[in-house]
Order: structure tokens, then C-alpha cells, then sequence
């Protein structure tokens, strides 16, 4: 990777851009030597991890994320904050470009020196699910960052995995409501430590009778935590406004959990249950890769699915054959 | 198991009842031997299910399920039908106790000849969830049952894995509206083809709000099969009001699926998706069972909640102690 891990590390830690780039290029690598790098430079970086606020950022095309990150990113930095931006896009492994990675998306952020923003695309693993996004994380924070947000348009499981590895999960909205109110996604919705309805200016009526319908909604689903209720929030990216109130809020999440403890909870919770995913998700690649499963996959699965074979015995035979 | 597996198949295919049990407690015992009949007794039951219509029913205790399932199964009874109730209890492995067990429950529908009741107590795979109430299904197919009807408290995970294993899936709630209402459970209610109000002569009042603020919140979710809205009903088991509408809807349901050919994909992929649940299972079973990932794991698990060990590296090294 050119430079000597030592020297990488050391940048690292001095905040460099560029360092953390590389750092992060590494821990995407595939290559086992480069893995092999990858796990010191992580294990070097982890004392200095965890100070970072983390903020989970989800919701479709045409919502306007990018400009809401923008703003927001502007304004913490004007207040003496550092801001890592990493984009979890699950459409790039199916697409083959990544509609994140656009350069000209978030151009002024983009040019600060205090800002660093990076697509993450999706791995083959983790079911399209970047994989390495969490080990990301990790090196933005060791490399001073002191505010992460991830992104992700919300394919797939992205959204579970990325609350998985924030402190706070935010999903944007558009302000339609009534019939035309996007439907909220399975399971998302409970992920939400906030709703938030972005383009307001556009039809202030229409964003308060989908405030409104998404809040009795809230209501009637099972909070994640007892410590907060998810508000749903206004604003108007474009125009600047809520981006004070949208960061009191996340602020406010963070002291509420801190006061029971649930925060520390939480982060050692995913943290376990990210060392999880991945040993599930190297169980089963092994168990793909198998020659003796992969003879006989294809035609089990097919006498499953026509009701020829039961599935339970269907999974001791393959389980068999790994033995 | 006392009879020669031969005799059991054919007394099972002549729907004795008291070869299905035997039948049951074969497929859920965990001997190997018992193992291997149980494999024979399904693989030879199979030409025979897939015919019965499944339906699945999750509430908290108190909500009226027996009551609602006594009602329901001699309402069929009396239209011609044969009902077996399999009763999923997460709780059962950990008060030692099935608390569905009790045989004073429907009492009335248990004397009928035409019925057969059977606690599936919560293995201690598939987290907490019976993994053998699918096996039991079968069975109750093969032995002639046409309504399967299976039943959880809602612990857990056992609602996702009763709503794999059956057509059409519901959830009984208490006639409370606003605060009173009681929370719909993350992700269970968008597994749902109706949410059915239960004891709504109580207060009648109260069903109709909840039952518009359900339907309102209902509205926001994204839908199981864009066939079919789920709709909300309001019945009275105690009063016996209700049973008809019910089951009207669920054969509704099943019309509308058949038409687009999503009944058979549905039946198709959760044969599919069971058999890579119990893959899964094993695999992680394996893993915890091996001894050289027992030496380890729980000081790596520590060290990742500490935040001493990257979950990545802690699932690469424990990955590497199965090579």
C-alpha cells in the first residue's frame, strides 16, 4: 500500500486526510497480506476510538440527503467540530458505479480541510451490506473526527446495519402526506431515533399532516429505548433551517441514554453483535464455498421448494456433507 | 417409540390421533436414532401435506387466544373441517413449565374427536423459537388435519417464525385505544394479514378507535403482499361475534394470493427460507460447540464489549480456530 504501517499509523493520528484514506482503502482490501495490515492498524487505532458522535442517516433518492448533510456539516464545523461523511451505497455492487460517489455531491463540505468524505461500497458480504463501513468508523474516529455521519439510501439491510453502528438513526422523509406519505419501511421505522421531514418550504401544510400521521404512527410502535421518544422534526435543508434544532436533538438522545447508562450499553451491545454478523457471515461463505455443499445445493434447494424434500431433513443432509 | 415406524405411518395416514402425537414426539425428540425415524416418518408423510390451511395467531396472555381458537375450531368443525392447534411456547424452556400446556385450556374443542391440541415446547435452537412445530405441521397434514392452526405468546422471535411457517398470520389485540393501547411489537406487525381487536364488547368505543388509529398506522407500513391489505377486525370470542367475518377474510386472502401466483411463491420460499434456518442453526451451533472456540470465545466477547478487540478482528481470529 506504499506506506510502512508505522508511518500510516502515525499520520493516521495526526488527522491527515490522505492517511485516512489509505488507512481506509486497506481495510477494504480483500488481499490477506493487506488484511493481515488491516487488523494491526485496527487494533493500533482502537485506543483512540469511540469519541466520535455517531449519526446514522437514511432515506430515498430525491430527499435530499446530501444537501441536509451539507448544511449540517458546515455548521458543525463552523463551531469548531471535525465531520466524517462515509456513504453506505448497496446499489453500488449491483450497478457497478456508485451513485454516492459522486464528486460534485456535497462540493463545499467537500473542500474543507475539516471535512472527509468518503463512499464506502457495498461488499459481496453481509448480505450488500458494506461490511468494512464499521472499520471506517473506527479509523475516522482514531484519526480526530469528531462527528461521524453514515449515509445510506436504505436498500436491502443497509439501514438495519448502519443503527446498528450509530449512536443515533435518523430517517428523512418527504412532506407528502395523506395517500401519497412514502410508505416507512419494514422494520426501519423502529430503528428511528428521529423522523425527520425534510423540504418543508415546499408544502408546510402537507409536512404538518404527515407530521402529525407519522407521529400517531411512532405511537403506536414499540420504542428502542425507554430513555427516548423519536420526535419528528421539520426542516428545510435547502434553506438552512432546523439544522440547530435537528443537532439539539441528537445531543439530547445522547445525554438522556448517558444518564441510565444506556448509552454505553448500547455501543458495547453493537459491538458484540457486529463480532457476531461477521462470524455468521464467515460461516456461511465457508459453508457456500464447500465443494461437497456445492455439488449438492442447487438440486436440494429446488426439492425443497417443490415440496419434495422437507426442510429439515433437507438441512442435515447439507449439514452432513460439511462434516 | 413402541410402534415399528411402518405401523405409525399407517395409523398416522388414517389420522388416529394418537399416532400423531407419537408421531410429533418422534420428530422432537433429540436421540439420534429417534432422529433418523423421524427423518424416514417425514420424508414418507410428505406426498400427503402442504394441503391444509395454515394460519397462525400471536397475542399477549390475557388476550383471549384459547377463547378465540375454541370458538373458531368448533365454528370448522361444524362446517366439516379438521383442526389441529400446535402451540408455539418460547417461555416453556425457561420457566420449565409450558404455560400452553395446560389441558384445561379448550376443553371443549379438546374432547372433540375432530381436533387435536398439542403444546410445541421451545426447543433450545432457532433462539427460543420451536423448530420442530414445522415438522409438527407436516404431520398434522399428513394425518389428515385441514386447518392447521399455529399459536405464540409473541416472545422473542417465535412470531417471525410462525408467520414463516403459515399463510396467514394475525395478531389479537386488546380493544384499548390511545396511550392504552398497547404497543405493536418491532417488525411483528408488518408480518400480519389482519390485526383482529378481540373482547370489543367491553368497550366498544375504545375498538373503534384503536381499531382507526391501527389502520391509520397500518396504512404508513409497507405491505407483505401487494395483493392483499390487511385489514382490521373487531370480533368478540367470548360472544362468539366475529368468527365468520374471520375466517372469510383469511380464505379471501388465500383467493387473492392463488390469483397472482403468490401463494405458491410464498409457500415456495418459506420452505427455502426454513431450510437455511436451520443450516444456520447448525452451523452456529457447530461453532459454539467446537472446543477450540469455547476456549476463547468468551474473554474475545469481553474484550470486544470492552472495546479492547475490533469486532473484526475478534471474528477473524475466532473464524481462524475452526480451520
Amino acid at each position: 500500500m506504499g506506506l510502512p504501517p508505522d508511518e500510516l499509523v502515525q499520520r493516521l493520528f495526526a488527522g491527515e486526510r490522505r492517511a485516512l484514506a489509505k488507512a481506509i482503502t486497506l481495510v477494504e482490501s480483500m488481499r490477506p497480506d493487506h488484511r493481515e495490515q488491516a487488523e494491526s492498524l485496527l487494533q493500533a487505532a482502537l485506543p483512540r476510538t469511540g469519541n466520535a458522535i455517531r449519526v446514522g442517516i437514511s432515506g430515498v433518492p430525491g430527499v435530499g440527503k446530501s444537501t441536509f448533510i451539507e448544511g449540517l456539516g458546515l455548521w458543525l464545523i463552523a463551531r469548531g467540530h471535525r465531520l466524517a461523511v462515509l456513504a453506505v451505497d448497496p446499489s453500488s455492487s449491483i450497478s457497478g458505479g456508485s451513485i454516492l460517489g459522486d464528486k460534485t455531491r456535497m462540493e463545499a463540505l467537500s473542500q474543507h480541510t475539516e471535512a472527509f468524505i468518503r463512499p464506502s461500497p457495498a461488499g459481496k458480504t453481509l448480505g450488500g451490506v458494506a461490511a468494512n463501513t464499521r472499520e471506517a468508523l473506527l479509523l475516522c474516529e482514531a484519526a480526530g473526527f469528531d462527528v461521524v455521519i453514515v449515509e445510506t439510501v436504505g436498500v436491502g439491510q443497509s439501514e438495519t446495519a448502519v443503527a446498528g453502528m450509530t449512536d443515533f438513526f435518523c430517517l428523512l422523509q418527504l412532506p407528502n402526506a395523506g395517500d401519497d406519505l412514502q410508505a416507512l419501511k419494514k422494520g426501519v421505522v423502529e430503528l428511528a431515533d428521529a423522523i425527520v421531514i425534510n423540504k418543508v418550504d415546499i408544502d408546510p401544510g402537507a409536512a404538518s399532516l404527515a407530521e402529525a400521521q407519522i407521529r400517531s404512527a411512532l405511537g403506536l410502535l414499540k420504542r428502542l429505548h425507554e430513555e427516548w421518544v423519536p420526535p419528528v422534526l421539520k426542516i428545510s435543508a435547502r434553506k438552512h433551517e432546523g439544522v440547530e434544532a435537528f443537532w439539539n436533538t441528537v445531543l439530547a438522545q445522547r445525554e438522556a441514554l448517558k444518564e441510565t447508562g444506556a448509552f454505553e450499553a448500547k455501543r458495547r451491545a453493537q459491538a458484540v453483535d457486529w463480532m457476531w454478523a461477521l462470524i455468521e457471515n464467515g460461516l456461511k461463505a465457508r459453508f457456500h464455498a464447500n465443494p461437497a455443499v456445492r455439488e449438492a445445493l442447487a438440486s436440494t434447494s429446488d426439492a425443497v421448494a417443490r415440496g419434495a424434500l422437507a426442510p429439515g431433513i433437507a438441512a442435515a443432509q447439507l449439514l452432513r456433507r460439511i462434516e
